[in-house]
């Protein structure tokens, strides 16, 4: 890049954990990018990130930050139940719109966010970070090479390190939001293929008395893709060690495995045996993934690329969530509705 | 072991590939135990195996080894069809009973198979090796002692190295040969509780044109266990790079993971990268664990202490089978029913 | 740090392989710090980096950008016989230093330097970069921490991925230049102990034909500390499988072992074995380092503290490295002349 | 092996820790063998390891053993000094020898002790463990075969797990029955060169009051070859962590790395992290190889073959130490003498 392209202004909604996050990282290490304002309903959140990060411009509506002629893309990292309302708006003001997962909550909620872009010709990425973990994406072109012949099982699972409030946790949350992610790396893993069915085991087994209110926190999903390969997605909210994030596809020729909770590689042997930290946050195990997908962000912005993680992922991956909602519901398999829109 | 103590007598009954291994085995590396005799109506087969292992007595009638009164106790090793009878058979001749998984094909046999060795006061134990494999049984015994809290999410897989003659293949064998291993690891991996319900995603992958004749070689089980853990096992019969047998208890307080496909300590570092060996065989992978069920049981004829994978473990495993077989012909959830006779 | 908070400006100077590597870490991961001037004598060489990463001021003369009042801060990446006239250049012209190892030949040379940082009051930082990778600065504060008792053993390595015209290379550059780095690494792992004797091993046996004219290849050093402890250091300049950078300490309660060599964590396992990636280069694997000693170093200047790796630690690395090459020439164990000056 | 084959009758000299385990083996785990006789001259001892194998013929002096007709073949595992003269003893007796490292004490010794095989024309194998440990085994085949081209550097280390009775000890033990294995080693990880030059590091950490007496407990070795490689060899007396034994050689092509403390394949992930149980002792971590190496000597016994780990592999080692012992006392390097007789 020479000192001649144009700096993308990237515009920041929501300036919680995750939006303090990608802030921080679209300010510091974003060659090409520069993070230009900051928009978060909370009073006084967007203006302690701005101030933290040198931000200029600050919002409390996020509509004002969209109608900002200075600002060429918007990162969303609202609560998940206004994303797709988002991406509508930022789309028809014309900006290029990073979305964190879940796109949206509802299969027609995903359509319009698809169709306000492409209407807009502006580009779409939405936040599925392992497609930018090195190991994840490695392993995907693997499998397009046929070094693994045809995947026949795969694995994907989350394991979060510590479930906070429950009583605020929307519903479902563990399918739209947390398993989402696995869905979509399932899809990534086995490429080409299609979700056709799925059934859930499900419960809540770390607070229990959230389990009436919808809550679960513990899910395990199996799902039949169209090319015959069934996988498993596995989650859970508290996992004491820290945050757990593995992948394992297994094929006609071979297997692939991804995801270490190793901290760093130093091992530590004492009298007790053999000791090693792990990593404990998510910022801390995908940090280079995150960094990774606001450049290829921003790089589609300057170059009208498609983004890897599109509105059409982000709405496949949906339609397999809204599904295991429905088979949890109905305690048996159920088929996902065609994934493409 | 004093030089006073008694010689137990071993029979062998099959002399198949895993009847051959027993019997070198038992031959060879059991202190305390010698094989005395090998019965397999196969024409030579049973001569073959007594001639390379120095053993006296062969005979092509099984029946007729339990008659010899120089037997203490018999390994059996036949086809899986055949094995309750032979408990049976065994049980009422007043021989201890080491029975290849599975002792049973439905659950009336198993009761049965149960009932005569009680009866006949000698014990049975069940070749579920990885009871007896020494991560699975530190495992266990860690999750026995509380060290990750209370089990949630559970994983056992089988993957054979090479399917062969998927036209010989008895019915279900994916169910009922295969997974019952992970179905009794699952058991053991979370003691005290008892499976209750199963659901089944299961196809012929490998083996495309042998579906019709019920022969399936993909199997993804989901198992809910009373104490509301949530279990997966799975299996395929064509790993490529060998015989591959994982487990995984996630807890409340930590996790445990075993299994290791790596055929010895050597790492090579090479221009293309990191290379290491894999096991092949079961009875490579699995080589101390089979010595250590069969010097187990010998312990258990001397001493009188009941087995630790017993005909009861093995009706368990075999009740998650049958549920299974139901489940995937209903497509369908389906419950377990009460694994204890 | 709030947006009040002075940006360091940063010069470079030398824009071969590693100050274009500095100088792009430089320019888009230090929060705090921009790069602002570039300098290097190979015509055409500083402009082109300065293009490619927007910075306006571009020198030929190094001197120039010593003068220039804009800059605050050097970094200096220039050929290693010139490291030590550029460090007393710049801390007379107020700039506070980073230099990249060695930051001298001489122990007089070093002496110098250091007085020269000293007489300025400015900071002076040496790039020793593991002791800002992760394994290696917790493994340091472990052993701080008595976590593995009182050290006695300790082995540190560094092998080049690749031999690169050894005609040009600088005398004894093995022990100069790369033993360095592994020398500091084991004061660092053996905190508050000096080296006391050295005895050498060391050949050219990647090219021969080099060793007449000074130039080694491959060299084992066995180093004896004032606490007892002994040490390895091992350097090679042909690791076909990648840069290599490992690192143990011994002690009387445990042992550390640091390095790994895999890329990420994908693994694969394929009919040829268990297969993974490696990194290729220093500045992929030692990459987070790189951006953590830059930090470091910014913090320094902005706050005043002490650097981690100072001219102190340079000069008793080199203690070990000048007696190094007196022990190769000798053909026996020397002593390592009193540490700091 | 059919059942006309002979049986090898083997005789232990030596009920000590050492003796009593090879004892089991013989017993135990040598297809093909027995073990027929036990002598020691302490009283009680050898009655005592016989009443628990189960075996007949018990001596207290190892010369009576000798003359017994009835025993094909010797285990010696006597205290180190009183190696060669057995040897010599049993050879000249028509015993085949397998004997305990190290076979002497003096080049003198071991030249007359493989003279006396050579002789009697009895087989005669040193108990040079590690070249029949599966990942050692397959490492000396891929340097064989060319698999990481031409060693340039080797290690091989020796930690044990307990220092016990420094007082009890022999002069040099160190070299002598310790890092002796790492010197065969090193020769058999880097076939068909010889040790040329040694020069040692070494100390009393552990037991310093022993240092005077000629007690070391920690030593690094540097090893040349005569085909340029650069070895090390490391030895400690006092792992906390359990038996270490590891080995490493880097070619022009590759490297290869062996040894791993982990006890098996348990992996625990806790809220302090990631724990595994380490080995404790050689025993434990070498148990296969130690069964390997009797089933190989009994099979060379069978055919005449000569044994891997010869009389003059022995003798091979044996010189590097008595270089050692020298270096030490001289404080400098020195040339290891023609280590073929």
């Amino acid at each position: 890049m020479g000192t001649t392209s144009k700096i993308i202004r990237l515009g920041l909604i929501g300036a919680g954990r995750m939006g303090s996050f990608h802030g921080l990282t679209a300010a510091r290490h974003i060659p090409g990018a520069c993070l230009a304002a900051i928009a978060d309903p909370t009073p006084g959140q967007a203006a302690r990130l701005a101030a933290e990060l040198g931000v200029a411009r600050v919002y409390t509506d996020p509509q004002q930050l969209l109608e900002d002629p200075e600002i060429d893309a918007v990162l969303i990292a609202a609560p998940a139940r206004s994303h797709a309302e988002l991406v509508i708006s930022a789309a028809r003001a014309g900006k290029a719109v990073f979305c964190e997962k879940p796109m949206a909550i509802t299969l027609d909620e995903a359509d319009r966010a698809i169709a306000a872009a492409a209407d807009a010709q502006v580009a779409l990425q939405v936040g599925f970070n392992r497609r930018f973990a090195k190991s994840f994406r490695t392993a995907h072109l693997d499998v397009v090479a046929g070094r693994i012949g045809t995947p026949q099982l795969l694995r994907s699972l989350t394991r979060d390190p510590a479930l906070n409030n429950p009583a605020a946790s929307p519903q479902w949350v563990i399918f739209l939001e947390t398993l989402i992610h696995d869905f979509d790396t399932l899809r990534y893993l086995n490429p080409g293929a299609e979700a056709v069915q799925v059934q859930v085991m499900a419960d809540a087994l770390i607070a229990p008395a959230y389990k009436d209110k919808g809550f679960l926190d513990t899910a395990v999903v199996t799902i039949r893709f169209d090319n015959g390969a069934i996988a498993t997605a596995e989650a859970n909210f508290q996992a004491v060690y820290g945050y757990d994030v593995r992948g394992e596809v297994f094929g006609s020729a071979g297997m692939l495995t991804m995801g270490s909770l190793n901290d760093c590689d130093l091992v530590r042997y004492l009298a007790g045996g053999i000791q090693a930290d792990t990593q404990r946050m998510d910022t801390d195990l995908l940090r280079d993934a995150y960094i990774a997908e606001l450049n290829h962000f921003v790089e589609c912005v300057r170059t009208g690329a498609k983004p890897l993680a599109s509105g059409e992922d982000a709405r496949a991956a949906l339609a397999i969530a809204r599904a295991c909602i429905e088979s949890f519901q109905q305690g048996k398999p159920v088929a996902v509705p065609g994934a493409r829109s």
